[in-house]
């Protein structure tokens, strides 16, 4: 706890690293690439789940549950699907271990207990949906499904790291019908919004909407739509996305509806979804050489309350005090901790809660009871000043709030000073390589370009911006007629 | 739709599986023995977890998140917990798939991305989890650490039920880890009594608390701690377990804690759980042969609002009248759903709201207006009555309360008139082949005995309540000493 963390400036790899562990938020686990999540970083996840739930409902998503496991014949059955994730997935190919006859205090598989079909530890449930789904819809009158899960997925990835890219993560993942493609790209629209939305007046996570070139598409869609973020290091993260499915998934598992006349079609689908990855954004995004910054929003712990006293008969005093503070927050839905722990210094405690981001901290001495006054500071800003202690509550609710667009603000000047237009590939990689950010420059439309240039920059094309305004121009690369700007960046 | 249910007399097991289907809770999937839970069903489920949920955070625990998979060497770890679950248990294996060579469009494992060693798909989390405490505690100040997760865990059963047997199921798993065995002993009972509370007083399932005999404990305790409610047919059901472990875990993990002077010890463990299986046992306690009862706790739809009408001229009148109710209702934090629904007659609607459990019916037909009346129907008894309009408020929330207990009064009733108290052995296989229910009998204590009585009567003990009256007596089998009456069944 003494040593301060390495700075933004030294490390940033190695900063976000120590965060992640020294706040509790996370830490890897006996299991390659599979991370525990901490109670204090799962009561974060959990301010995300609840708000995102209220949000889904609200516009008229059920939750349900699917199995973990996908058998390996639905999991082939459409293609491109497959073919995107077969090369990271985790395999079941037994259902029973017995003791090692060599050593009885071991267990090897039972070669007897051999699945007859391999499967699949679900990496994304379409698959297992979609063959479900096929005995949900006959009619019209069954759609729309509009349907999400809870789940954990895993994907083998090979370089992992806390949150941003886990073997195992948490998400949700949408999965919905419809009876015409009108209506399945409206619904993808809706979610991409409904997590802008999410994003930034919640996370206070300045998000630029837009949709994914074809190689960035997800594996099965038709069209990616998401949303990127910038983070502190000038590197874009991918923090949701909604893919239009088409009937590519109906299909593969062929789901038709009979229309009013009886006629039958092709079911089309949307899915979408956002992970614990939101976690690794969150940190990215506010945070500093101190710590994590959490809005509060997402704050287990809104205020904290340190007393600073010598000896137990100025706790007392200072006790009667912070506890009417501790139940007038309390009674306006603040959540507050009083910190009267013996064995802690008051500096130790101050480093740790902002290590921990908590976003106001009180702290009440002796001099503060005469004074009827309290010192209250911000973590967002590292401003102190004192606040008589009859307006606390007035005061905390009045700059949670502040602290909560504060840290909208400040990160979307950051995310709009490091958008640059670049006209040439010269100045394309002058950026790219320099201090990164987002780069708006045209491109010709081909896959080949797109591949080029990130083999030499390492720089992709995070998205094409949905509000782009409609100008020609030459593409950086190739020279070719390009319809409109991109928006390159390195990547998470 | 049309079809009536199976009732439970002509078969039990079979009008279970009958209203788990038609109600909309759950279904089998495309894995061997992995269920979908549907909509309704998780809806119902996200109440029980959102209930309880409140219950772990206001006795002081947390929740967090562990790894799905465990490393076969730790699982190896804890000798008990091993054995009793290595032989039911999904092994990964590899984590790649590629394409067949044969085939192009089929996928096969890719024995290059073989593991080094074996995951085992967790079917409980102490071994994972107690090798992560190693790391967080080291002294006395790190305890108690009091933490829960919500997940799913799989267990490779070969004869599976929805709901009250699956390969996957959803559950929640507390792990505490504690400086003393009379602490540790505490938050076992402290859980096991949450846990009764919440099966009566929320889900209106009356429960015995007791101790498990040593040979139903869980693998790897030193003493379980169960809820054991009794279904309609006169089977037994285990409602949740909480188990105190005492030092096994600590003891395979090495995880020691040093006190304040200094001294090693090392630390005792409890764990506790209920899962899906719980919807099992509210489907068993409450449901009759016209489907599913919920008490109004669990009832995602409360009160369902059916206009009775010809024409849309009378329609539209009554949906004024509805949707003040509507509002009214909602106001009071009252579920409400008005089914105006036009391509479905009324009698179709009473039908399947009946089978879905609604608990309150409401119906208003042109007569209604005139007299401003509503008809209200309730679910538990089938009674109907007339209401006046402006008391449906009143009478509806005086109705809901008088469900819930009389669901839990009747279910009371029925348990408690199927508690047999027998004296010899005779008269024991006489009421177990016959209505079953719960018979209290002396008992010697041995697991001989016990085990006799298990493959003579397909019985087990249930618990060993924990009100037991001290009444010395002769075991009903052996004849030898007994220190109290313990409570058998056949079970789920």
């Amino acid at each position: 706890m003494a040593e301060k963390l390495t700075s933004r400036q030294t490390d940033y790899s190695k900063w976000y690293n120590e965060i992640v562990v020294k706040a509790g938020l996370a830490e890897t686990s006996a299991v390659r690439g599979c991370m525990v999540i901490k109670p204090y970083g799962f009561a974060i996840w959990e301010k995300i789940q609840s708000e995102l739930d209220k949000k889904f409902k609200e516009t008229g998503h059920q939750n349900a549950y699917f199995p973990l496991f996908v058998p390996k014949s639905l999991f082939e059955a459409e293609e491109k699907n497959a073919e995107g994730f077969s090369k990271e997935c985790a395999v079941v190919t037994h259902y029973r271990l017995k003791n090692d006859p060599k050593d009885s205090t071991k267990l090897i598989i039972d070669e007897q207990a051999k699945l007859e079909e391999e499967l699949i530890v679900r990496p994304t449930s379409e698959a297992i949906i979609w063959n479900t789904y096929k005995n949900w819809i006959q009619s019209y009158r069954d759609l729309p499904i509009l349907v999400n899960q809870w789940a954990n997925v895993v994907r083998w990835e090979m370089r992992t790291r806390l949150f941003l890219r886990t073997a195992e993560f948490l998400w949700q993942e949408g999965h919905t019908a419809h009876a015409t493609k009108e209506e399945a790209i409206e619904e993808t629209i809706l979610i991409n919004n409904l997590y802008a939305d999410f994003a930034e007046n919640f996370m206070a996570i300045p998000v630029l909407k837009g949709l994914k070139s074809e190689s960035e598409r997800f594996a099965g869609a038709d069209e990616t739509y998401c949303i990127e973020g910038l983070m502190q290091d000038g590197k874009a993260l991918q923090l949701g996305t909604s893919h239009f499915l088409g009937q590519n998934f109906a299909k593969a598992f062929d789901v038709k509806f009979a229309n009013e006349d009886g006629k039958l079609s092709y079911v089309w689908a949307t899915s979408w979804g956002v992970s614990t990855r939101l976690m690794g954004a969150l940190i990215m995004t506010h945070s500093d050489d101190n710590g994590l910054v959490l809005p509060p929003n997402l704050a287990p712990i809104q205020v904290v309350i340190v007393p600073i006293y010598k000896g137990l008969d100025q706790l007392k005093k200072i006790t009667v005090e912070a506890n009417k503070i501790v139940s007038d927050l309390k009674s306006k839905g603040i959540s507050v901790k009083y910190d009267d722990r013996d064995n802690f210094k008051p500096g130790y405690k101050f480093n740790d809660y902002e290590l921990k981001g908590v976003p106001i901290r009180i702290s009440i001495g002796p001099r503060d009871l005469e004074n009827r006054t309290i010192e209250l500071a911000r973590r967002d800003n590292l401003t102190k000043s004192v606040v008589q202690l009859d307006s606390v509550v007035i005061q905390v609710q009045k700059i949670l709030k502040d602290i909560q667009l504060s840290l909208f603000n400040r990160a979307q000047n950051f995310r709009d000073k490091n958008i640059t237009e670049v006209n040439n590939f010269k100045e394309f990689e002058k950026i790219i390589t320099g201090n990164g950010g987002f780069v708006s420059a045209h491109w010709d439309g081909t896959i080949e370009t797109e591949l080029k240039i990130k083999n030499l920059t390492k720089a992709t094309i995070r998205c094409i911006p949905i509000d782009n305004k409609k100008e020609k121009g030459k593409c950086i690369f190739s020279g070719k007629e390009s319809a409109g700007r991109v928006i390159f960046a390195k990547s998470y």
